[in-house]
């Protein structure tokens, strides 16, 4: 297939950031614009480029399809026509807008340009003069205007309409659709507040598209206003339950929060929008809550793919510990929101804690979210299942595979930072960063690297002029032991979990060498975590991996295996399977009849069936469900 | 306090039985009415007479209190006040009506009695001349009669109003409801059908309640009625969808199902009717059914304590082996049905295997749905629990505690069962049959015992006249070695799940002693069952066991521990304790520190906390949560 990339220029013509940190004063770490990053071949741009051969293109197909397009058109032209989709549906859209814009910080791609520029004309259409815009409550709901914010979502649609806006506005300065925006903003700000009607985002997401609204036009309203939204005032004016307030994560101060509880993303874009606001306003009381929820999330609630949000009900976390594989939730724009979240983290603390739950996240859990061939999506990410569908074209709530794709597409922004004290890499992959420091020095920073399957990492660091300043290397907490040189000469004191920071005087040619540890680890959880009591999981650097059915001896059974004894893995790559992927092979047993022909409950004591030698085949995660349906799981239990 | 029961004379004027079997053709076995059998104390007496004293009228009052018995007020003064409750909110008064109607078998309750007089004179106020009664669709939804059958539950709670009104009448001779309730049923078979307008029951119920009417009645349209609901013909007519299909286990044939999924209440209330139409009319096609979807169950989807329905999402089955334990739905409803689809299949078959699924639900999993004192109640009956609120007084559905009531207070009528072979006992508990032989020949059988808490049975045989017939004692499945004596003579060939047969010439003074094995057991389950891999349940006798945190040593934390290996218990029966119970200690082990402590995620090779030998205390899981909220855990983590 002919790609319909047909430039790589840099096509930004601003500085488009994913975050627009350089004023933001409680910011220790800047993000680079995905423009001034070209990554170059390996493990995401095979992914980045099914994005925008195939994902974009067929998922603005599917959302005209289904109506969601002409939900603006039926509007603009007052017909009655029914609205299609959920309430919140406009958003699936304005988040394609926003991949396809970030798509187009990169290099132009005329059809993804061309779209966005008519769907602003629909969109725009479709909004009253006040500035009001959605499609759900203009027609026959609009009597019920803001009057169920709890499940409205009025306002996260408008976050992510200004979230696209912005992107698109970054990439070509084209501010039409962000005019509109601010139209609706400015509408809201002008009418909703303390002392006027009270407001509540609901699904929070409006906190984080404001923020970036401030940062983009210096209004500072907008952040006031983001502000007011997470003060959580208007509990009684909007007569709110308990049950709403856990659900929604809103509805009371944010920093009265001590848990994650209620509707995962919900929790998560929340987080979101306070770590922008925290990055603002420097308020402690917002820091210590991030901290705590933070805190919270990882020693109780995350999945080891980085995936939260345990439970179908409610789309919730469960209760400490409660992790199920088979039945566990993870929506995929959980994850993807737990990835944001930390970025936030990682811009206001320097912190590799934060870049160490993002790569977890963002090769696991999200990665899983879409097919290799970038059709196909999951809704959900179990670690566990009997082969149910779980990857779908189209679901009538749409909201993970836009999200998937403007992850995808903004991912060059993700790679490098920079701080008052020089440059942070916090990824691994071939990719070149043409940006400078942040006293203006030109800088080019080089990667060469075959990661995730390979160890070694060749950063090459070339000032336009020699300087002194320091490269921070990202050392992944998994890595036990790394060496780290420079221009061939050993380091000492790498630390696994930590940015090592190499400051030193910065040459043209000057070059860094980092190799990982990269053996496959078992991985064992917190006994608190019941079900997986005497199991374990394989990782090898940052990818989870799984035992999936096909893989397997023949006439053996998943779920019949366990895992023997011994670290003995072999590790091959194969070009040809699941686009290229490193297997682990590691011996196991199963049993010789099959455990269906056993009891449901027997007494301890009664004989087992009696088990054979095989060995089992894991493959990464995220590859899962590639090759029609089929049993997988991700954690196995050892002798 | 002084008992409300003030007479014990058997009230009971006519044959009233759970199920009137005698002229059903494919019936092995027959019910011996309620009024047959006087309950002397113990295990059960405890808490059927809560349940007279405490549970039925606080009940009663929370359905006043909650407006479900005025909405049958509302509809028949055709006020304009909302209906107050859910959709099927008329059947959870119907159900305490059948309750209340099982106790007055027994024996006059004057209280009792005069409410259901009272309550019918109310329900048959609403119900319009056509025989149509439904306070839900009756009006302001009047228009939505019959339009929504997937959902409107108007056939269910007729099925409920059957049931309860046959309950009554075979308490009573008053047939006063049971005609209203013969009106609607009327109204309903002369405009639906397959050459009329297409019915579904959506709920299944209305199956049973037909049934028990035509057995009743003699009318066979109402048995032709069920057959016409159970053969599923009205797919396309009624527009279904697969997912109500599978939903509601209903709306396509029944003799097409091969496994158990959707709605677990649904599908077994709808096994329960098919099973009444096998006994009716021997179609063999049901019998196939019915014995596929038992394996199915018992091979894949009981819980140990004899709850079915896996899942909150839908309160539906899950896949094979899916049985999470913190997570796991099982209403008590479902085990109820569970315990009620079993004794039909008892009545078909004479098989023990049933008995011994109904004893493990009525134990245990539906035991387990009431308070100790009768005034709380579960919803969902969890095997593990971190101490959220299980117990409440109400549920908005309340369909649950009534449905308790009933199976306690019907439960006289399945001790004993006769066959043209002579007498079975199912149950063992202090209880005295004054009962004939199907060949009308007067029979006294009494039992003394103290089971669960012993392990001994003692059985009077006293014919009025010396007579040759068969007695047939239950030997549970869990009984592995079995003494019986018959005249103090011991007995031969006993085997475990099996009904041991004594056939002899029986004459007054004959008695039968039955020693159980009540070792502890700890049984583990299939490791399909993947969150009990490693893990094992302590049994005692018909009773599951658990470890409530209050029980266990201070400093110590539940989850936190390994029972050790070695089947060591120590048996104490506690009487101040839970109203008396065999309470079961065992060596276990905790961690020296709190897991708490420790990374949710860690190397397999890392070092785990130390561990310190403990005393583990196991109490009956029916007992639980009878002490405030507290962590509770069935299948522990075994060294």
């Amino acid at each position: 297939m002919q790609p319909l990339v047909i430039s790589i220029f840099a096509f930004g013509i601003l500085s488009a950031q994913v975050l627009k940190l350089d004023q933001s004063p409680y910011a220790k770490l800047h993000d680079v614009p995905v423009s001034a990053v070209t990554m170059g071949d390996g493990f995401w741009s095979e992914r980045r480029k099914v994005n925008v051969e195939k994902s974009l293109p067929t998922m603005i197909q599917l959302l005209e399809q289904h109506g969601i397009v002409e939900n603006f058109r039926n509007v603009a032209s007052k017909n009655s026509a029914p609205h299609n989709g959920p309430v919140y549906t406009d958003s699936d859209l304005y988040k394609w807008i926003e991949a396809a814009a970030f798509v187009l910080q990169s290099g132009d791609v005329p059809f993804l340009h061309a779209k966005i520029d008519e769907l602003t004309d629909t969109i725009l259409s479709a909004q009253e003069p006040s500035g009001y815009l959605n499609t759900y409550y203009q027609g026959v709901n609009a009597s019920k205007r803001f009057t169920e914010m709890y499940r409205s979502h009025e306002l996260y649609c408008l976050g992510h309409l200004l979230q696209a806006a912005i992107a698109y506005y970054r990439a070509t300065g084209n501010r039409k659709l962000m005019d509109g925006g601010i139209r609706y903003a400015d509408y809201l700000v002008e009418n909703f507040g303390p002392e006027k009607r009270p407001a509540l985002t609901g699904h929070p997401e409006l906190e984080m598209g404001l923020i970036e609204l401030y940062r983009t036009t210096g209004q500072r309203k907008y952040l006031e206003f983001a502000g007011y939204l997470l003060s959580g005032v208007e509990r009684e004016r909007l007569h709110l339950k308990d049950s709403q307030i856990k659900y929604m994560f809103s509805g009371v101060p944010f920093t009265s929060r001590t848990q994650f509880e209620g509707h995962a993303v919900r929790a998560m874009y929340a987080s979101c929008g306070a770590t922008d606001y925290y990055a603002e306003t420097g308020d402690a009381r917002y820091r210590q809550t991030l901290e705590t929820l933070w805190r919270d999330m990882v020693a109780h609630k995350m999945y080891i793919t980085g995936g939260v949000g345990s439970r179908s009900q409610d789309e919730a976390f469960g209760n400490d510990y409660e992790l199920p594989n088979a039945q566990a939730y993870t929506e995929s724009c959980a994850a993807i929101a737990n990835y944001m979240w930390n970025w936030r983290m990682l811009m206001v603390t320097g912190e590799s804690r934060f870049t160490d739950v993002m790569e977890r996240s963002l090769y696991n859990g999200t990665n899983s979210g879409m097919s290799l061939d970038g059709t196909l999506y999951c809704y959900r990410n179990p670690l566990e299942s009997t082969g149910e569908k779980i990857r779908n074209e189209w679901y009538e709530t749409s909201c993970c595979p836009p999200n998937i794709e403007r992850t995808l597409s903004s991912l060059p922004g993700y790679i490098f930072n920079t701080s008052k004290q020089g440059v942070y890499v916090n990824f691994f992959h071939n990719a070149t960063m043409d940006w400078h420091l942040e006293d203006g020095a030109k800088l080019r920073v080089r990667q060469s690297t075959q990661y995730p399957w390979n160890n070694r990492v060749e950063i090459a660091v070339d000032p336009a002029v020699p300087a002194e300043f320091s490269l921070f290397v990202r050392i992944p907490e998994w890595s036990k032991t790394t060496a780290v040189q420079i221009n061939g000469a050993s380091q000492h004191g790498v630390a696994a979990g930590a940015y090592y920071e190499i400051r030193r005087r910065w040459s043209r040619g000057d070059h860094v060498e980092v190799t990982f540890d990269m053996q496959p680890r078992l991985t064992r959880a917190n006994t608190l975590v019941r079900e997986n009591v005497g199991r374990v999981a394989v990782e090898r650097g940052p990818l989870v991996y799984c035992l999936e059915q096909t893989d397997q001896p023949k006439n053996t059974r998943l779920f019949d295996e366990e895992l023997s004894a011994g670290r003995g893995f072999t590790e091959e790559f194969s070009r040809d399977l699941l686009g290229g992927i490193t297997v682990l092979k590691h011996n196991g047993s199963v049993a010789e009849t099959p455990l269906e022909d056993e009891p449901l409950y027997a007494a301890l004591e009664a004989p087992k069936p009696r088990s054979k030698p095989v060995t089992l085949t894991f493959i990464p995660y995220y590859a899962w469900a590639n090759r029609g349906q089929d049993s997988m799981e991700v954690w196995v239990p050892r002798q």
